[in-house]
């Protein structure tokens, strides 16, 4: 049994260079692991057996390193990735640590940051395209406001709009074969962040000059932060042909941002979304953007990257058991039943199907009546989520 | 300066037939307030000076009436307008109240459900157009599940998309003057409700048949339960040409549906979206979706109404005064300069564009050290609120 | 195996008339249930295999009940239960549900509201004695306020005591073998509710003039509502002295209050809850304040019911097995090792304790390098509730 | 006018060396502003016309300070104080931001951090004494978990007491005249915090050996953090007797710690603790615990920290008008009417007094069919603080 529960290449379980090298910092508290090089860390998860590992620009390449330096790094990044035979997924860019991007990078007010930003994300395509990465994740953390006297939202999201424009032209041009994946946020680190949510992200590729190349990396803690429905929201990301990279983790709705070791807080949520992806055949990255609890060294983060990847397979089989379990999928059909006499009225719209409809009787009184049994179907879930069923 | 408070047609202020009439039942609590009839809502509006009532199928029509009941009924209300000159600029369905809709409506898992809410919406746009209604609001309360076992999320959009499908070709076939206004909340009564912010339910309306026709009715609350900021989605909805409608009133975030008067948990929120409202040249209603402490008798409610509109129009004339307050100006002119250098790279892409930028020198470390009197900027904004600049 | 999870009358389940005689009404929807009788109540209970039932004055004897009425209600009642064995633990006053309570009972500004509430809580308190109660719970649902400006929070407080006071003093009085349970919530049905959390309720019960007598009844859901870690509070209560009574149920964070069925939401929360209770030894009553879903018929409302109570004994039976399992043992031995040469500086003060332990020489930075191994035990956890160990 | 917007050393305002010397470095982001030392923070707070500062022991001296450091230290911070004419009125201890306190301070699991923390604690009181301090704050913000798996609650609480008792003898046994004030946090930087609001820490100090010396510090944004209202909880404080200090700031409900500038989100709620601590004759500090936005330099710091005090002097001046208007205190006074009929119940516990109230005959349908005008009121209070009456 434990070896259903070995992470594999096919599960394309992936980590960042961020999160396993996270050093444990935070607003009131110093660093309490030493920094690992990348070439240490794409070791670290080739121990513990990742598929694939992403970065930003600047975890892999410092913001102020030589062409020298960047060429060296990178040799030596490229050879730690071939002697483990980890890949590179997805990339992305780091705009949000520096003080230029104190007030976002490219919706700052400044049009200096936002050209100096659409530089460094043009420069950090590069880079990610060089390493193999086929999915380019946008995550505008600091695009927002504290106050809306600093900033016009209609604004923001026109320049927001601008730079994806440029940036889906520009990779066209290079013929690079890359997507792009928006991550929401609502909020933290700026009071409010524009493209809150997985859906005011995909409302906004919409408007998009090219909104076919644009698609979504959803996270688990940021939906949840506002206490939304992540399983909602990546449902809905993958019936618009959206769901081109996801981040998973955990998080307690309401608080600070916490990227806790997938299923850390609620294994219910997490096995709904697990059977959600298995079942609906999603290809992508299962990418963990998160990191070890600040009191662990690093055998604690192997053992929080080993945890997270365990616990996904524990619930693909739990979803296995689930959707094979004879009392639950007859309670499904049951409350799912169709006796068909409503089919004169389903389908596409005609001036008849509407006419018959109008008039066709209810028994309104005996439909509401009807118990629906998701009391019984709930519990029999949680109980094949206990293992006592 | 009391008279520019005062609410004249012009600012079309309206109120929902189930807001001034709400009796004050809440989920421990009997009512405290004797219904009203619609006619005596009607002739309320008007003694406080609101310009338009809204109203549910059966809010007017009880949902037993017999046909001679609702003949009566429209006619005694018609009269009502006629006497008050209040119109009906919006109508909606009541697709909750009745138990026959314990699983949603046009999501409900049973089919004969399903086509008895597409029967009743119907039905509920004839009556809403008879009475003049030119936005038809769908607000899907019960459109959600308890437990994610008992409905699939995607089958729950693909459902709701069908059905609103049919209802756009329903209203062109009819050749009904009339657009669509959806209306999203995150939950309650629902555990999560299907399109949970403006944001997803604008994504959703680019997966419909006739997407011109549907928009949005955002409202504070339910925006605000979430934590999102409210203003950030009106000016998405606005960007996208979907702001048909909206809903105020003011909520605490993170708590049950309160429905408070305009302004009363949030005046400095309240304030930026009055201005952005007016700002943006908003032509529709501005409609408050609200009602009464449940300590209030009717003295209290139209104490209540009068409140939310006057409250706009102190927010309003605040608004004016920022935009016209020479210091504020003076800085947001500031915090926004722009020397000309980066135009170059501004705009459309283009490869010598791309190429320009990518070799362009930034003074990184300069370009983050500027100070952005934000903190300046929020403290007049406070003090022009609080009357003493 | 499934013996084991079979209620039986030492495991002290409870549930109150109003849970599973919930009849589904919400604030946007009509009930779904007809109403069962209290007699019909207690058949149902004893059905399912509960030990107690507990109730509010008025949902055994309605409000404006004749004295022959109440007669006749409560010799059946007690028929009912002498018939099935089920007892009354604890009772309650109902002073929220009729309007005379809409600005609260206790605390409301009118002092007349204020002396109808004492009167009706000490007939109350005769009925609950009556039936054999031995807790009395008070939920101040009502007592606070929508806006500040309408209270003094401390002349709350005040009316608060001097009526908690007042019914000490008539227990012992009236020589009556009970004690006062406390139940904090932080909103909902009011704006916010004075004694909002486990923490203030505790606070207040110090300034009364008896406090040995009055404890808390903490519920999973209101402390919940307030994204508070519940185990904390119910420890908190517990090492006071002041663990009364407790509901059971469940919510997710900063909702409506929704009052699920035992472990539906967050089963590892639940988990750890069920281990304490068993693990300090307490004694009273598990409580299972919720209601079915909406959905739901009679039959959903016992499965319902059932559901909370095998849950319960699901999770004590994973509790016992965590206690058990030497790994996990192990490692807890490991985290809280102490190689006793603190022990000069632990326990109480004194001057030579303080001098030594100030001039005692620690290596701050090799403690601080220590790596803790709670990912470790946390993703153990997770995997005993899984099943999968 | 503006004049009496003006800080004097009369209002008490107070600063940490930690909030205006806050370099904005956040979990995303590197600082934005450059170390200044506690002399120039000294010199920065004088300019803005603060009364004191306060410190963490490692704000003011290195945690690595040589014994000639912290005599260097110290003697240029006095001498600051002297030039200025600041004082300091609170000290606190830093055990929260090095590696060892990863679990907690007081109630680590590791007893010789336990210990340690109790050393550094003793010398950190020594130093605040010396400085002239008579509040000493405890802010428990590692004193917690992530896991329930990893500490045992009562434990914690238990380790946590046996501490404060050790402190508060050593003060006792130094002669220090200081009392302590306990910091209550929901989380961040734990997932959860023991002693999570105002209520659970007022409750705590009634099981220490010592309560007459330790009282409570609350902050704003502690408690709007998890939605509580502050003013509830700071009033429950001063009604034990145990407001000993604040923390002013402001929150949104739901998010990362924000410390924003006094009023930032809520003003009418910063309305309602100015009053209150103004109308009950509050006499300690109020002290700023809050830090410029991130988009700030120096200049945008002054302009923070006087905003923080402008604004709690303009709503003083609202208090007073408050408190003044005529038709405000009417409506007060009508709200609050007792027509004396009551008072034979009222007042201590009689047998008499409870047969006569038992027997009194009430008109609950009359008593709750009055109207009860906090919609008049709030709005009246909204307008007020628009500066519109």
């Amino acid at each position: 049994m434990s070896d259903m529960y070995e992470p594999k290449p096919e599960h394309k379980f992936t980590f960042g260079l961020w999160t396993v090298g996270n050093i444990g910092r935070d607003p009131f508290g110093e660093p309490v692991r030493h920094p690992l090089s990348p070439v240490e860390i794409v070791h670290l998860l080739a121990d513990v057996g990742a598929y694939g590992v992403n970065f930003h620009d600047n975890d892999l390449i410092p913001i102020d390193a030589t062409p020298a330096d960047r060429d060296r790094i990178l040799r030596e990044f490229k050879a730690a990735l071939q002697e483990t035979g980890l890949v590179v997924p997805m990339a992305t860019t780091n705009l949000f640590a520096d003080p230029v991007f104190k007030d976002g990078a490219f919706t700052s007010n400044d049009p200096k940051v936002r050209a100096y930003a659409l530089q460094k994300t043009m420069r950090a395509i590069d880079l990610g395209v060089e390493c193999g990465a086929k999915v380019y994740v946008f995550w505008g953390g600091r695009e927002g406001v504290e106050s809306d006297a600093a900033k016009d939202p209609q604004e923001g999201l026109k320049r927001y709009r601008e730079v994806i424009n440029f940036l889906c032209a520009y990779v066209k041009d290079q013929g690079y074969d890359l997507k792009f994946a928006l991550e929401p946020k609502p909020n933290e680190p700026r009071g409010d962040i524009y493209l809150a949510t997985v859906g005011h992200a995909l409302a906004f590729i919409n408007t998009l000059d090219h909104p076919d190349m644009v698609g979504l990396n959803p996270e688990v803690a940021h939906e949840t932060m506002a206490g939304l429905n992540f399983l909602h929201g990546v449902a809905q990301a993958w019936d618009a042909g959206k769901l081109f990279h996801i981040d998973l983790n955990d998080q307690v709705i309401g608080r600070y941002d916490q990227d806790f070791r997938f299923g850390a807080v609620n294994l219910k949520a997490a096995f709904f979304l697990v059977r959600f992806l298995e079942n609906v055949g999603y290809q992508g990255s299962r990418h963990f953007d998160a990191h070890a609890y600040r009191t662990e060294d690093y055998e604690g983060v192997k053992t929080f990257a080993r945890g997270c990847m365990r616990t996904y397979l524990i619930l693909k089989e739990k979803a296995r058991r689930f959707d094979g379990d004879a009392e639950i999928q007859a309670l499904l059909a049951e409350i799912t039943a169709d006796d068909g006499t409503m089919a004169p009225f389903q389908g596409g719209y005609s001036r008849d199907k509407a006419d018959a409809l109008k008039a066709h009787p209810f028994d309104r009184v005996a439909l509401g009546r009807r118990g629906l049994a998701y009391e019984r179907l709930d519990q029999l879930t949680n109980e094949l989520l206990l293992g006592v069923r």
